[in-house]
């Protein structure tokens, strides 16, 4: 996905809070916004908002000199994931269709973005999310690929909903047992996105492979990746890419790719062709016909 | 009043929508936004947000070659408002306080911001208003002012209002007949902002005399005003400042000015301790004895 004209107030909205968050003053404030208006007036529209979402957040690190403000959060998101597991995977187990369930859950677990540490509001509304429809579904296409593909890359988003794409992993590997599945977190601290210490933390590895991506984007900008992961993306014959910033930086690209997401921004929603707050399970053939 | 870190963003949105509304393709809006990224990263928070304002919509200009986007917007709200005159001015001739009524309706115009044509609408949303109190009010301290001075220059804001600034010039007549009130108005088109093509489009010369500030900055921006509107300035004893774009721009200048405005934006609503939508009849004696 292109940048929208529309992401750039945001951009800078993005890097007040980021340096907000890090406690900067508002003079360390005003250099990380001077940063993003010098980027933005030489940022060419055809790159993906996360690409000036890396700049933005290490300008933020670099000003303040903190590493992983989200650092709190990311625990307790963490924490509140592992919670809610046990009656999570039972609600799936015990639903119509526990892929399908699954894959619902994979999406609503991005309510615990914010670490909110009261689970029940958080169970709320997993459940509020659990009872709406994909606005935007491929998942008879994404049932089919199961099936037909055994080497898969899954890539994650968030700390802490991370635990349940461990729900929808298990059900994957019912449909064949022989099923390989690399999940793919980011290789340093970003915003809330997963980074190998979170998939430790939830024991994402005794259930399946971890690889890190070698970049801190928010998304993946594949010209930055590390080598195992290009190489897992090459050899990959079907991609699950969850969240916002990785649909931003691989829809359109030549891959079998399913994005599962929440569309949180209105430019994300135009590009997906739903409406803010939607969420989506669609195959990356919807912009590949498209180019 | 300053620049908020949060005007930032606004300050991109604000171009987009002038470059939309001048009918900039794409390409000319990313331009525009690559020259106020430019201006951004050089501009002291210390500088009033429409100093920034006045580069954008020059900017605007510059690239689309258009000077007035909003000429038409202007007809149509100097029609609904001289359509809606007489309502209004009966509406405070037959309240118990027509000063106080004629006040609020001075800045109940405001909702002709967009030259709505269904003047039904319109009127309900005024009528609404002047149901609504003043959340910051210095009304008794306005009506004594009113008392002392004689010469008050009235900083006109939006076309189409300035119809309703009549009614409060002439309510303001009633209490000294002898009142010497003079309105400013831009020396140039800016967004909706009135100029002298609007005051003699709604009869104001008739009532009062009116002259332009010479300038097109969305607020008064006194380095860059003509002689004859500094020279009332200096020489008015009181000065009415209707609009946010005058209010950013003269709060805590050494002057006795009461202010009118909705609060429009949160960053003016927080600089007026008022709540967002609010309406405000303020004195500047609430930022000098600040300073």
């Amino acid at each position: 996905m292109k940048t929208y004209l529309d992401c750039i107030p945001c951009f800078f909205k993005l890097g007040l809070k980021a340096a907000r968050l890090s406690n900067a003053d508002e003079t360390v404030q005003k250099r990380v916004i001077n940063e993003i208006a010098r980027e933005v007036a030489k940022f060419p529209l055809t790159c993906a908002p996360p690409e000036m979402g890396q700049f933005i957040y290490s300008t933020v690190r670099k000003y303040t000199g903190l590493l992983d403000p989200y650092l709190e959060i990311k625990k307790k998101s963490n924490e509140t994931a592992l919670k809610l597991y046990p009656q999570m995977k039972r609600r799936a187990d015990s639903s119509a269709d526990p892929l399908f369930t699954a894959a619902k859950l994979a999406v609503a677990g991005n309510v615990i973005d914010y670490g909110i540490p009261e689970s029940v509001d958080i169970e709320k509304d997993i459940l509020s999310l659990l009872d709406s429809d994909f606005a935007a579904s491929d998942y008879e296409e994404f049932t089919e690929a199961l099936k037909k593909y055994n080497s898969i890359l899954y890539i994650a988003d968030n700390a802490g909903e991370i635990v349940f794409h461990m729900i929808l992993i298990e059900e994957m590997k019912k449909i064949s047992p022989d099923m390989e599945i690399t999940v793919a977190v980011r290789g340093a601290p970003v915003i809330n996105d997963a980074t190998m210490e979170d998939a430790k933390a939830c024991g994402l590895q005794d259930v399946v492979k971890v690889i890190q991506n070698g970049d801190d984007a928010p998304g993946i900008i594949l010209a930055h990746c590390a080598k195992e992961f290009l190489d897992a993306f090459t050899k990959a014959g079907l991609i699950i890419s969850k969240g916002q910033g990785n649909f931003e930086t691989l829809n359109g690209k030549e891959k079998n790719i399913f994005f599962l997401f929440k569309a949180k921004c209105s430019c994300v929603a135009q590009e997906a062709g739903v409406q803010l707050g939607d969420i989506c399970l669609v195959s990356n053939r919807r912009w590949l016909t498209k180019a």
